[in-house]
Order: C-alpha cells, then sequence, then structure tokens
C-alpha cells in the first residue's frame, strides 16, 4: 500500500478550478490505484512544507460542493521557485509515498510543472508528474482553450448585456466596463455575446492586442453618443500604446514596488475631460473569476473532465503532459481531449489573433462570436425589448 | 369609454422596476376600468411629448418579461421639472383621455408625483395620481424598505461571498469592494449577509453615515492583515470625512461640472502608500442595479404588489399616495402594504439608524442582518470548506 496522489493548485482562482480537483480526485479514488487523495494546502509552499488534506477522507456530499465553489478550495499561490526547491518538493514527495502529482494553472504553474517533472527524474523517482489547464485569460498556447475562461467570457457577457439594458433605459451617461485578462483580450472579447439580447452594445471593445489610439477612442465614443446617447465601452485592464507605455498611470509606483492603475477609470475621465460628455467606470474585477451564478455549464464539465483527463495520465505511468482540448468542429461544439507536452507551454502566451479582431480595431469579428459562442453553455436571457421604445429617432432625453 | 392609465419611470433603474410595472398594468387591465395603459417613454419627458408605448396592445408572454428585464423598459429620465411643465403635463393627460397617472420612483420622483397631483387639483380635473416606490439605496422615508433594495443587497451580499472566497483561498492583498448608495448605506451593510457563507468576511464595512477616520481604518487594515493575510473591506462610494468634505478627490472638476472620484480606487492607492500592503479596488457599480441574476424574489414579489397596489388606489380614486410597506415582524417575515400621503416622502431622505452600525463605525450590528436577512428571499450559497485548509495557524502565504 502507500500510492498516493497530490494535487495542488497555482495562480489565481477560476469559478471552475475547484471542479477540475473533483474530477480528479473522483478519477483516482474510481482507479482502486491510489491509496490517498492529498490537496496540497497554499499551492507549492503546501507542497513544500508537507501541509496536505486527505481529500479521500472527505465525504461525498463535501466532495460535490466543489463544483460550486469560487475561490480554490485548498488554497494556491503565486510563488516563484527556484531550483534548490524543486529538489526539496521531490523530497517530501518520497517521504509522503506521493508517486502522482497533479498541477492546476496557467503558463507559470505548467512551468512549475515541467520543472518538477524534471526534478524528478533527476532524482531517479518514477514519480508522475501532468498539468491540468486553468486559466480564466485562456492564455495558454496550443489548446483551443483552457478551462476558468468560459466562465468568465458567461461573466463578462451577462455583465455587459445587464449593464447595456440600464444605459439603454437612461441614456445619460459613456459607461466603460473594465475587464480582466492581463496582455489578452479573450474576456474583454466575449462582451460581445451580449449583443444576443435586445440593443446592439457593448458599442466600442478595446482589446490589449490593439494599441490604444486615443484620438481614434474619443471619435468613435463622440458618434456613438450622438447617435445613441448612452455608450457602453468594454476595456481590456491592461491597454498600451503604440509605444508599448500603458494607457492607465499606475496606481503607485516607488521603488520597485508598482500597482497597475484603473483603466476604466482613465477611460472615464478622459471622456469627460475631452469631450465633456458625462462618464463614469464599473470594474466587476476579481469576481469575474469568482463568480458561480456565471459558471458556464461546459466549463464545468470540461473542468472536471480535464482534471480526470491528467489524473488518469498520471496513473497509466505518463509525466509531463499537460491535458488539453483541440477542438475539432465548432457547429456542432467538439473538443477531442489531448494530452501535450508541457514543454510546449510552459511559459507561453497566447493572445487574440488577428481574424478575431475587428478591422478598425474597436470591435470582434462574427469568427469571435463563433468560436466564443459555445463555452459559455448557456442562453443569455432575453430582455422585454417594447417596439419603438428605444428607437434612436424617438425621444431621447440626455 | 376612453379612460386611461399612464405609468412613468423616474430616476436610475432597478433590477425590480419592470417587475412593478407589470403588477400595476395587469391590474389595470384585471379591472375593467381602464382603456388604455400607456407608458411614458423616458419618463417625465415621455409624458410632455405625449410619446407612449400602449401596453395593453403587448402580450401576456411579452408583459411577463418585464419580471426579469433589467433597466426600465419604458426608459426612463432624470430630469428636473419647473411649474411650467407640470401645467403642460396636465394637458396632455387630457388629450390623451389619462385619468390614472402612476410614477415609479425615488424621493425625486415622489416630489415630481405629489407637484403632478398639485398641478392635477389645480386644474380642476379629476385625474387621480400615486406613486410606487423604487430605489436601490433605500432612502425613502417612511417605509420599511423599497422595491429594488432587496435586489441590490443579494447582488452586494453574493459579490462580497465569491470575491472573499477568492481572496481567503490566494490570501496576497487587500480587496477593496466599492458599493453603491449615495448617502445611504443599506447596500453596502448588506455585505454583511456574506458571512452566513463560511469565511468572515467583509473584514471592514465603510458606511457613509459614519465620517471616515484615515487612522482608524488604516490601523484595522493592518490588524486584519497581520492575522489573516487577505483583507476584504467594503466601502460605500460617497465616504466623508469629518469636516464634511470627500474622501475620494473627485475624479474631474471644472466650473460647474464635478464628478465623484473612485473610492475604491482611493481607497487602495491608500493601503498601498500608507501600508505597504498590494492592495486593489473592485467596482461592480451600475451593475449593482442591473443583476436579474441576483435579483431577490421577495423583492420582485413585493415590486409586483407596489405597482398592484398603487394601481388600484388611483382606481378607486385616491390620489396623493405612495404604495409602500410597514414591517410588522422580522420572524416571520411580515410586512403590512399601506398608503402613505406623498407629502411625507417627497424629497426626504433616510440613512441607516445608530443601532444598525457597530459601536467601532466599522461594521454593522445583528439587528441590521436580522432586518435585512428576509428581503434578499434567496440562500446564499454554501461553499466547499475543508477543515483546517484556512486555518490561520496553517501555512499561510503572503
Amino acid at each position: 500500500m502507500g500510492k498516493n496522489l497530490l494535487i495542488a493548485h497555482g495562480g489565481a482562482p477560476t469559478a471552475v478550478i475547484n471542479a477540475s480537483l473533483y474530477g480528479a480526485v473522483e478519477e483516482a479514488k474510481k482507479s482502486g490505484k491510489v491509496d490517498h487523495v492529498y490537496g496540497a494546502i497554499f499551492g507549492s509552499a503546501g507542497i513544500l512544507s508537507g501541509h496536505f488534506v486527505d481529500l479521500t477522507a472527505v465525504s461525498e456530499p463535501e466532495l460535490q460542493l466543489l463544483l460550486t465553489t469560487p475561490g480554490s478550495a485548498i488554497g494556491t499561490s503565486r510563488t516563484q521557485l527556484e531550483k534548490p526547491e524543486y529538489e526539496k518538493m521531490v523530497q517530501v514527495l518520497l517521504e509522503h509515498d506521493i508517486h502522482y502529482v497533479l498541477f492546476t494553472g496557467g503558463n507559470g504553474s505548467m512551468d512549475t510543472c515541467g520543472k518538477l517533472k524534471a526534478a524528478c527524474l533527476e532524482a531517479g523517482t518514477d514519480i508522475c508528474v501532468c498539468g491540468i489547464p486553468k486559466t480564466i485569460d485562456n492564455d495558454i498556447s496550443v489548446i483551443d482553450h483552457a478551462p476558468g475562461y468560459g466562465s468568465a467570457a458567461y461573466f463578462q457577457a451577462q455583465c455587459v448585456a445587464e449593464i447595456a439594458q440600464d444605459v439603454r433605459s437612461l441614456p445619460i451617461h459613456v459607461v466603460i466596463i473594465e475587464a480582466m485578462g492581463r496582455n489578452a483580450g479573450w474576456i474583454t472579447a466575449a462582451s460581445a455575446l451580449a449583443r444576443e439580447n435586445c440593443g446592439d452594445a457593448p458599442d466600442i471593445i478595446c482589446l490589449p492586442e490593439v494599441p490604444f489610439d486615443e484620438e481614434k477612442f474619443l471619435a468613435k465614443v463622440k458618434e456613438v453618443h450622438e447617435r445613441k446617447g448612452g455608450v457602453v465601452v468594454v476595456a481590456s485592464e491592461y491597454l498600451h500604446k503604440a509605444d508599448g507605455s500603458a494607457v492607465a498611470p499606475p496606481l503607485y509606483e516607488e521603488g520597485r514596488a508598482r500597482y497597475d492603475g484603473d483603466l476604466g477609470s482613465f477611460l472615464a475621465k478622459l471622456v469627460i475631460s475631452r469631450l465633456g460628455i458625462k462618464a463614469r467606470s464599473e470594474k466587476p474585477g476579481i469576481w469575474g473569476r469568482a463568480s458561480i451564478q456565471s459558471q458556464s455549464p461546459v466549463d464545468r464539465e470540461e473542468a472536471i473532465r480535464m482534471g480526470a483527463l491528467a489524473c488518469k495520465a498520471v496513473l497509466e505511468g505518463k509525466s509531463g503532459y499537460m491535458a488539453g482540448m483541440i477542438r475539432s468542429s465548432t457547429s456542432p461544439y467538439e473538443v477531442e481531449d489531448v494530452l501535450v507536452p508541457i514543454e510546449e507551454v510552459m511559459l507561453t502566451e497566447r493572445t487574440m489573433p488577428r481574424e478575431f479582431i475587428s478591422e478598425d480595431g474597436l470591435d470582434v469579428t462574427q469568427a469571435f462570436c463563433d468560436w466564443c459562442r459555445p463555452l459559455i453553455g448557456a442562453e443569455i436571457p432575453k430582455f422585454a425589448d417594447f417596439k419603438g421604445v428605444f428607437d434612436p429617432k424617438g425621444v431621447k432625453l440626455h
């Protein structure tokens, strides 16, 4: 006896990171090959210190709560590790009879995963290490999309559809909605799915893949404002200018400490001061990765499956792979589950391709919407839309 | 024939303003006393210009969509009216055979409502005018609470519970969540209901009723950070200092144009610069009044009932009242539906009473939670919480 499996989470949580945990635990239990399934408490730190929670001892109803629990139920961390720490980790794994390790995370965690696999080999052990993809930003390369993105996209589309309906009925201002996603515009882009509801908002979509052109942006805001009154802008948190500098000045900068500025707030001020139009900004922020109300059922299902797939891989003696999905068809939506050599995804970053961005750079294309649509897995609910009420030729007050 | 009823919306929408519209339309149709039920397009402006939508012509399934439609389905406005405009309104009402008028709104709209009633009397007409309460801020006096608040409170509690779970699992920063509510802390206070879930967040609640004390605030942030790592602060958008000045400097100020600053962003910067702790801010903003996902079923039911009650009142020849609810019992939750003379609620404002605010001014009391709880009408879903994982004495990484 004594073949144990360890699962660790790395990086920021998503709405379905715990669903992958569930999928992995269930697969391990089902296999009959694993004595204990441990969760490393607070990621790599938990591995280094040997702080584990025994997930095999958790009751089934409690485990099922994982499917609808945001955050990471076993904690997570963002620590960067040095080589001696990987060697230390291998020792801890050996001490606890851990033969299988799963890392759930994004580019950074896959880097950790790959390095731990190498350290295990170097130490002459047969410990198998595989990765489970997870990121709301959807910036892991090779695969079609990562679990976590579908829910973040659904959250974004819901948020924009509902705010847009508010703006439509009280068209007195420009509303800037700041979206997450770091250097990748996938989440921001998902706002376009709000158009499945009534209205045509968002009116402007600013992606980090497109250098921010202040004059072009303001000209479009002005044009939409004159035509419709209310304007809904969705802007990615880390927009930059053509020279590579950040659009929003940092919130704080002193020595090495630097905190990014509020992009939405910055753009609102820009609209007010340059165009004299009332503007405000909204920033659901990290709620976008923690909302269970906006959890995509497709995303949840895929997260469970990726957890199970990676677990199955290590139990079969495979090491150095990340579970993933490659799309074989968009309509009907079909993906093929694959194992990607971990070296192909370590620390790489995938941003939006040109064909998903509109020609003027301030919107997405239908191709993007078609690609994104199946991932949110739910309807954007329809709203009442009485003919003529919001007709721009009718009464307009602003 | 030809006795028509007109409904107009004033001020910002809520998640249930359209539910009140539904309640009023259904009541009018059921009564058999009304020929056409009109909706004034974009509030007072629609009355002045005679732009109406005939709600009697809308199909029942379409009307039912009102129950789950954010924004105002007939538009709304924030215009302040002058006396001649009220006289003009009366003329328009007479021209369209409108015998009954309902205004849905907050303090300002109730003021409009009262003045229109006076203008109708002055003109020697028997047009009846009544109000339907609506505000997310919950600052209408006399009544226990207004439709719109319960859903905003539910949204707030959900948002804080989910973000808190994220912070708990990655306790590396102070998160400031900015809440709406203008000068009243009711929405901010509802964050405390997030504690029904696991964890004890929010850690700090800053209400506009309590002058902001920077040193006291920072001391509490520091204390919680040392104890737990992650800190969840909820702060009301318009906090002010003891001298009455705004805590956050205005976003823009030039001549008469003034736009309020971002309180959350300001507090995050304060924490970073004064304590050297990583901090960020989130601001769901106007989404908090437009989310159908967080619509409280109790709120929706009450909104329908208030719409119906006001409608019944005008049809019975009553004029100059606002429909309202007075609480008769909190456990079990019971309210009595009443008609409040409109003069008692015109432009008054109700903030949080002292007994709902904790002694140190940085939290709410159990009495507030007991009062607020029935209004959200839904469970805050439970999350998985494995014993020992988030034990502050265990591994902690920050």
